[in-house]
């Protein structure tokens, strides 16, 4: 029964031809996954240098720096970086067919949202949520998307059969779908992406600013797993954590007060050697993050 | 030739006798290690329960409640949590022989010594830099040492010899031998472990401080890799991070500073929109990284 299904599955999406601009990360694992499910994929991409190894590793059965390319598609995924969607070359989105669903993948919605639902009717905002710290051509792999979040960020202007495209897609790399408005998206990517970003990047500023060199020295020499998982996010891709807080500036701007007093709260149980009342900070920390990775 | 030199070692080793306070993750994987390299291992617990447990497990040859386990020890490591090594019990520190060399496991160097060469001629003080999130007499497991540093910080007073006995320990399990003053190492791991507890704990503090719900379920519904790898640390053990605190005070407090600085710093660019003073920072964040973990 669920061999059927899958096969029945298989022979619609045979149907649909899906576009992918971009064959980097998200474009190119994408693209592996959807011909895996029986989609027809065509990628745009902006070199010919890029077709050529986007075609050596399979990423799609067509990619082309043409935006012809995408004429026959029926949905078409833009997996650009967000500096990109933000500022779109206009001979992509003349080459966007109009009958054809539109989504992004961009980690900011509400910036994005207003500048494609006034250059193409069928525009869904999303937002998978995956990642290595791979990027480009080679990068792509498959079953990134399993399991993982992919979030849509609808406005009262969003089609509702558009939308339900974009679902059906989320659905067939194995992610987990869901819907909010693009300002709470904003927000809560913004506390739990773009802040860890900038206080991890601060961790590591403070290392860097160690003036006395044998303490910068043996902190270098001892530094282990905690300092790795603490810092990983802020010694990440700068122009990613760059264009995070360039389009998401005013959320991640509120966090960081939040944040401060935070922050300040746990450095005044030190100073007043308040240890009980620290050991329950922690305490609830240890506990809040369970709830949050049960 | 290789294999020779083990069997070697093993030879050398059978004569010695390690008595470990404390079977917990360190003390219990020690006594794995060790009697692997060939070395007769005695544990003092304090429960009877504990004393079977670590048995049963095979973490030592000998286990018990009475501190005359200790006797015949060459070499004793007290692998106790700080604030049990800051308040020695009495029956303990009289039933360690004179003649063995006496180490700690301490993750904060400088009270430690303070007390312990106090109370034993032989006191070396050191701190093995391997853990992992268990606790307990289950915890203990194999291997845990291998290429992980262990520092020792001598005083004036540490006798060279129990020095050397300390590092031919670090050294059959598999360790790699650092030395230091109690004062750098504490200023070390006040920016590279207790200062990175902090700063994670208050970020899942302002999760948890976030007022409006609708952010908070969003948030923790797509909080993924990165807020986990951030908030590692944060959500870790209450007792050890409090403990880290108390003890290492005035380091933590010190680095504080330097940390809002540096995410100040990190602010003002965004408030200021300067993209590229913020591009440049995160670059050089990503260089240090590297140049930590190479």
């Amino acid at each position: 029964m669920q061999r059927r299904e899958v096969k029945m599955k298989h022979q619609r999406n045979s149907a649909k031809t899906v576009g992918i601009v971009g064959m980097g990360l998200i474009g190119g694992s994408l693209g592996l996954d959807l011909q895996e499910m029986g989609y027809q994929v065509h990628g745009l991409v902006n070199k010919n240098q890029t077709a050529e190894k986007a075609l050596a590793r399979g990423l799609a059965q067509k990619v082309s720096i043409d935006p012809k390319v995408l004429a026959n598609c029926d949905l078409i995924v833009l997996a650009l970086p967000i500096q990109t969607l933000l500022n779109p070359d206009p001979t992509l989105f003349k080459a966007l067919p109009p009958k054809a669903v539109v989504t992004d993948v961009g980690s900011v919605k509400g910036p994005i949202l207003n500048v494609w639902e006034k250059l193409h009717p069928r525009f869904v905002a999303s937002h998978p949520m995956a990642g290595t710290s791979e990027s480009g051509v080679s990068a792509g792999l498959k079953g990134l998307f399993r399991n993982r979040p992919w979030i849509a960020t609808p406005s009262i202007n969003t089609e509702p059969e558009a939308l339900e495209e974009v679902h059906n897609l989320a659905k067939a790399v194995g992610s987990r779908w869901l819907t909010s408005s693009a300002n709470l998206h904003d927000k809560a990517v913004a506390l739990i992406s773009h802040l860890p970003v900038l206080i991890s990047a601060a961790l590591l500023k403070t290392l860097e600013n160690e003036q006395d060199k044998k303490v910068f020295d043996l902190a270098t020499t001892l530094a282990s797993s905690g300092f790795a998982d603490t810092t990983r996010v802020g010694g990440g891709n700068p122009a990613l954590g760059t264009s995070m807080a360039a389009h998401n500036t005013d959320e991640i701007l509120n966090f960081f007060s939040s944040y401060y007093a935070s922050l300040k709260e746990l450095e005044q149980h030190i100073l007043q050697g308040n240890w009980m009342s620290l050991h329950d900070e922690l305490t609830r920390t240890e506990a809040i993050r369970k709830i949050v990775f049960k």
